[in-house]
C-alpha cells in the first residue's frame, strides 16, 4: 500500500492549535498538536510520505505557506481553526493553486456555534473531514494517497 | 490492523444513489452504487468488519433502519442523499440510538446549490466526510473501525 | 361525564415515536409508546370513546391515515414528530379534512432547537397541546369530548 | 379525582381580556371573562382546588402578580393576551419562580397574524394549551391537577 | 361647517409627550403638549367637538383609555409616541372598539431610526398622519369631523 | 381662513388612478378621480389656492412633473400609485426640489399587502396622510395652507 | 374547435422583447418576435380569435395597454420582461380590470437568477405558463379558449 | 396534428390529490382526479399518445416513479402537491434523468400562502403551467407535443 | 477624591430585580438588592454622592423616574433589566433629557439568549457596563463621578 | 495617444441628472450637465472620439437607448442614476447587447442610503467608476479607449 | 485598597490604536495612546498591580499575546478595535485561557455603525465596558482588582 | 498635463495579489503583478509622481503600510484583495488618515460570488475603480492627479 516516489504533504495549523490538549479538552480532546504530529507523520511515513507540519496564529502566514505549498507539495491537510470561518484570504489562497486541499476539524462544527457552521473553505477544498479528533488528520492524508494513486 | 470479534456496520444510502454511475457523472463520478459497494465491502472485510449495505428512496424506510441498526452494529455510514437536506425525522432517529453514525457524502455539498449546505444531520452525527467520491465511504470505515479500537 | 353514542378518536404518532421509553428520556419522558396507549384508551374508554392508536414512519403513511380518519372517526389526536415542521402533505391532509385535529407533543417544542418552533400543522388544527408529557394525550381527548358535547 | 389538601391556582389574565364577549366574539368567542372565570372555578372546585382570577391591561401588573404566586400557589394559567408577543419582562417573572406556568390563548395564535406566532414565555413555561376557547382554562387546571398528583 | 349634536373625541398622548418643548425640539418642534391641548380645543370647538385631552407613560393606561373610549366618544385621536412600535396590547384595544382611530405623529417617523418605521396600530387605525407637527392634530379632528358627517 | 397671494399646488397622480371609480371599490372608494379633482379644487378654491390636477401611468412624466413643480407651485400632493413603492428616481426628484411634498394615499397601505408598507417617499416628504379616501387630498391642501401661513 | 363569435386576445410584451432573436438566443430562442407574432396569430386565427400584438420598452404604456385591454379583449397574454419582477404598477394594473391575463415567459426563470423568481404579477394573473419557449405563447391562447368555452 | 409512432407520457400526482372534488373546491376545483385522468387520457389519445396515471402519498413513491419513467416514457406530467415545496429528493430525481418534466398545479400557487410560493422542481424542469385547473393538465400534453415535434 | 458639591445619583433598577438573591443565583448573583443597595450607597457616600435608589417593575414607572431624574440628579445608572431589550419608551426618555445615563448589567447579556444582545438603551446612555454582578454599580458610580470631575 | 478612425460612445444619463448644479451640490457637485457634457466632449475629441450625450427622467427612453447603441457605438458611459437600483429593465438591455458598458456614479454610492449599495447594472457592465464627480466621466472615455486599443 | 502580593495585568490594544489622539478625536478622544498608558498604568500602581501594556495591528500577534498573558498574569484589559467585530481567533484564544479578560472600548460602540454592534469577543469575556474614553481602562483595572480580592 | 512638485502615490495591494498571472487567468488577467507595477509606474513617472509599489499577505501589515502613507503621500491606490470583504481594521486605518484613497479591483467584483459584493472600503474610499483589469491602476492614477491638480 506504499507509494514508490517520496512526497511531500504539507500539514498546516491555525490560530490556537498550539494550545491544544490543555484548551477545552472536551471540545478539541486531550491530545496535544505534538502527539498529533507525531501520529500523522507516523501514518504517512508508513504510506511513503514526508509530511511538513506546521502551526501559525496569523491569517497572512497560512496564506503564504498556502503559496508555498502550491508548488511544492502533493497535497495539504489544512485545519484553519478560527480563519476557517473568516478568512476569505485563505479561501483565495487555495482557489489560486492546484495542489488539493482537504480541510481538517478535530470538533464537529456544525454541533458547535452559529457561527462555525459556515466555512468560506470547503467549496474551494478537495474535501472536508470533521468530527473525528486527531484521527481526521490520518483520514486526510490517507484521501491525498488515494488520490495520488487514482492519477 | 484487523479487529478479532466480527462487526456489522450498516451503509445506508437514501434517494436517487441506485443511479449512481448514469445519473450526473460530473458531480457523483462514474462509478456504479453496486461498484462502491463492492470496494467498500472488500475494504471492510480486510478489517474484519462485516458491511449491510442497502439503498432506498422512502425517508421513512431510512428511519426504519437506523433504529434496526441501532441495536446491531456497531456503526452506521450514512448516505442520506436528498434527505440530508430535509429531514428532521432522520436526524431524531440518530439521536436516539447509540450506535455512531458517519455523515458521508459522494461530492463537495458545499461547493452545490446553497440549500446543499445545510445538513440536518451533521451536529448529531460523529463526524462529516464529504467530496472524496466512493473513497469516502472506505474513509468512513476506517473512522469507525478507529473508534471501535479506542473503546 | 359519558357520552351516550360510541365515538371513534384516532390518535396517530410520528417517526421514531416507537422508541419511547429508551429514546432521550429527559427529554420525552420514561414512558413507552404501549404505556401511553393504555393511558390513553382507559381514559377515552371512561368517557365512551374508541381509540384507534398508530405508529409510523413514514410520512406519507399519515398522509394516508389521516384521510382515512377523514371518514370514520369524531377526531384525530396527532403527535407528527419531526414531520410537524417540514411536511406541507400532512397539513394538507388535515386541511382537507373536516374532522377536528388536535396537535400534541410530548416535550416543550418551544424550549428546544430552533427549527421545532415552527409547525406547518398548527394553523389547520383545531388546537395545540405541548409539554405535558403523555398527560398531553388525556388532555386532547377530554379537548374533543368537550367539543362533541358542544355540537 | 379530587385533591385532599387544599391548594389555590392563580388565573391571570392581560391586556383586553376584559373585553371578551364584546371584543372580536369570531376571534375570542362569545363568553365573557367572568363567564370563564365560573367555569374555571367551579371546574377547580370538584378538584378541591381553589381560584384566584385576576385580569390587567398593565406588563407591571402581570409581573407583580406572578411573582406574588411564586409564593402562595400550586400554579399559575396564564393568558398573558397582547404581552404573549412583548414582553421579556413576564418571561423573566416566570423563570424567576419555582411555580410552573401554564400559557393558555383562547384562539389559535398560530392560524393568526406573523407577529402573534412567537411568544417569549412558551419555552419557559411548563406546557401550552390553545386553541380551545374557554376549554383551554380547565384543561390548564386539569394538567396542574395532574402534575400535583405526581409529585 | 358645525355640527349639530355635541361629540366628544377622545385625543390620548404616550409615553414623553409631556416633555414637548424641552425635548429635542429640532425633532418634536418648539411648541408644548399645553400649547398642541389649545390649538386642537379651540379649533374643535369651533366645529362643535368636546376634546378629552390626556397624557400617561403606561402603556396599560393607554390600554385602559382606549377601552373607555370605545363606549364614549366619536373617536380617537392618538399618538402613542413610543408604544407605536411595541405595543401589540394597544394594537388589541384598537381593534376590540368600533370607535375609529386616527394614529397622529408630530415628526415625520419614516424619516427617523429603523425601528420608528414599524407601527403596531397603523393597520388597524382609520388612519395615519404624520410630519405635520401640531398641525396634525387639528388635520385629524378635521378627518373624524368629516367621517362624522358622512355617516 | 383664505391667503392673500395667488398660490398653486400641483396634485399629482400616479399609475392606475385614472381608473377610481371601477377600480376595486372596495379598496380605493366610489368616487372617480374627476370627482376628487372637484372636490379638491373646490377646497383650494375656498383657501385663495389654485390646483393643477394631473395624472399618468409613467414614472418619468411623474419625475418630470415634479421637477416642473419645484419651480412653480407652492406645494405638491403626491398619489404616487405604486411607484410609491418601487421608485427611487420619484424619491431623488423630491429631495431635489425645495418645494414641499405631502404623500397621500386613498386607502390604508398598511392594512394591505407587506410591499405596500414600504414608501421610498414618506422620508424624503414633508408629510403623509394615509387611509382617509378622498378626504386625505383635502387634509393635504390644509397642511399646504397651514404652512404657507407659518412662513 | 373554433369560437362563433370573433375575440379579441392582447398579446403584451415588455422591454428588450424586440430584440429577440439576436438577444442571448440560448436563453431566449432563436425565433424573433416577429416570428413569434405570426405563430401565436395563426394559431389564434385557427380558433377564430383575433390577435393584437405589441411590444414596448416602457412600464407606462404597458399599464395603459393593460388598461385599454381591460374594456375590449377577452383576454390579456402578457410577457412583461424585465418588469415582472419590479412593476407593482403593471400588478395594479392587472388587478383592476376584470379581463383575466396569462403570465408567459420564454425561458423558465425559475432556472435564472435569484431576482427573476419572484413575479409581481404571478398571484393577481389567471396562471402563469412558463419555460416553453414559442410555444408558450400558443399554450396561453389555448388556455383562454378554454376559460371562454367555460362561461 | 397526430403523431405517428405510440408515445407513453406518465402523468404524476402526489400526495391528497386523490381528495379532489371534496377537498377545499374553491382552490381546486370540483373535479375528481378520476375525471382529470379521463380529460388528459381523452386528449392525448387525439394524439396519439398513451398516457400512464398515477397517485401517491409517499414522496419516495414519487421518486420511484419518476426513476422508472426516465426509461419508458415521452415526458412527465408532475402535479408534486405538497412536495414540491420540501422535497429535494424529487428534484434530485427530475435532475438525474433526460426525459423532460412538466411542473403543473391546479391552483395558482402564488396566489396562496408564503411557503407555496417556492418549488425545488422548477429550474429542473422543463417548463412550468399553474393555475388553470384541470386545463393545465392538458397544455402540459401540448408542451410535451410540441417537443416531440421539435426533435 | 470627595465632590465638594453635593449631588444626587439615580439608580433605577427595572423589573424582577427585587427577586435578587433568589432568582437563579447562577445568573445574577447571590446578593440581595437591598445589600447592592447598601453597597452602592456606601461607594457613593465616600464620594460625596447622595443615592435614590429604586426599583420597579412598570415601564411607565422607569419613564417617570427617568423624567423625574432629568431635572434633579447629575446621573443615572439604569439596570432597566427586561425593558433594556424591549422599551423605546425608556430609550425616549433617556434621549429626551440631558442627565447622563449608565447602562449597567449584573450578568453578561451577551453570554445569554439573543433576544438579550440588542438594547435600545445603549446608544443613547453615556456608556455600559456589563458582566461585574454589584461591582458594576459601583464602577457606574465611578464613572459618573469621573464625568463631575471633568466637567 | 489618439485613435485613428473616428468613433462614438454614448454617453446616457438618467433620471434627474438634468437638475445637477441646483440639486444637492454637496452630494453631487456644483457642475450642471452642460457643464460635464463640455469636459467630456473636450476630452473625448482629443481622443478622436465621437460623443452623443443624452439625458432623460423615463427609464423605458434609457432601454431605447442603450438598444440603439448597440448597434452603432463602440462603447457606452452609463449614468442611470435612481434606475441603477431599481430597472432590471436596463440590465437586460445591457445584457442584451455586445459594446461594452461603463457605469459611472458622480457620487459614491457606498456611502450614501442602504438601497443605493447594490445595483441592478453593475455585474453585467465591463466596469464600475464611482465618487469621482465629473471626473468619472473622463475616466470611462479613457477606459473604453484603452479597450479599443487592446481589441 | 492595595492588593499585597504584585500582580501583572496585560492591556492590550488592537488596530489604530496607535493613532489615538489624532485619529477622528470626536469619535475617540483628544488623548494619545501613550497617555491613556500612564493613566492607566498610574492607577494600577497606586493598587499594587503591574501593567504590560501593547498595541499591534496584527490579529495574529493579540492572539500570541492573550496566549501569552493566560499563563503570566492575573487579567487582560482587551480593547480589540475593529478585531472585535471580525476575529473568531481572539475569540477562540479568550475562551482558550483561564484569565479573566475585560473587553474595553473608548466610543460607545452601540452608537455606531451597525457592523460594530456585534462583537465576537462579548460573550466569552467577563464582562464589558465601552463608551468612557479612557476612564474605561481604570474602571477595567478596578472590576479585575474586585475580582482579585474575591478570590 | 504633468504636475511640477513631486509627489508620491502608494500602490497597496493584498493578498493572493503576488501570484497574479498564473492564478485564475480567466478572473485575473494575465498580466504579473511586477508588470502592472511597470505599467503604473511608467504613466505615473509621465504625470511627475513617484509610485511606491507593494504587496503583502497579512491584514496587519496593510495596516501599518497605510497609516504610513497617511504621513508621506499624496494618495493611496489600494488593491485590499479578499481583506476587503472582511477587514474593518483596514477601513478604520482609511478612516483615520486624511490622505485619499482610491479602492481598485482587478476584476468586476459584482459579476462574482456574493460574499465579493459588499465591500468594506468602498464608503470611506475617494471613489472605487473595478472591472477593467491592470488599466483600473492607470485610472486610479489619474483620479488621484486630477485631485491633485484642483485642490
Amino acid at each position: 500500500m506504499t507509494i514508490s516516489t517520496p512526497t511531500t504533504i504539507m500539514v498546516l495549523n491555525g490560530p490556537n492549535l498550539n494550545l491544544l490538549g490543555s484548551r477545552e479538552p472536551d471540545t478539541y480532546g486531550a491530545l496535544t498538536l505534538s502527539e498529533i504530529e507525531h501520529m500523522t507523520t507516523d501514518h504517512a511515513t508508513r504510506l511513503g510520505i514526508d509530511i511538513s507540519f506546521r502551526q501559525n496564529n496569523h491569517e497572512g502566514t497560512l496564506v503564504d505557506w498556502i503559496q508555498e505549498a502550491g508548488d511544492n507539495t502533493a497535497g495539504i491537510v489544512l485545519n484553519a481553526g478560527a480563519y476557517t470561518h473568516t478568512s476569505i484570504a485563505i479561501r483565495d489562497a487555495i482557489a489560486a493553486i492546484k495542489t488539493p486541499v482537504i480541510e481538517v476539524h478535530l470538533s464537529n462544527i456544525f454541533a458547535r456555534e452559529g457561527f462555525r457552521h459556515h466555512s468560506y473553505i470547503s467549496d474551494v477544498s478537495a474535501g472536508v473531514i470533521c468530527g473525528f479528533g486527531a484521527t481526521g488528520y490520518v483520514l486526510a492524508i490517507d484521501a491525498i494517497a488515494s488520490m495520488l494513486r487514482v492519477k
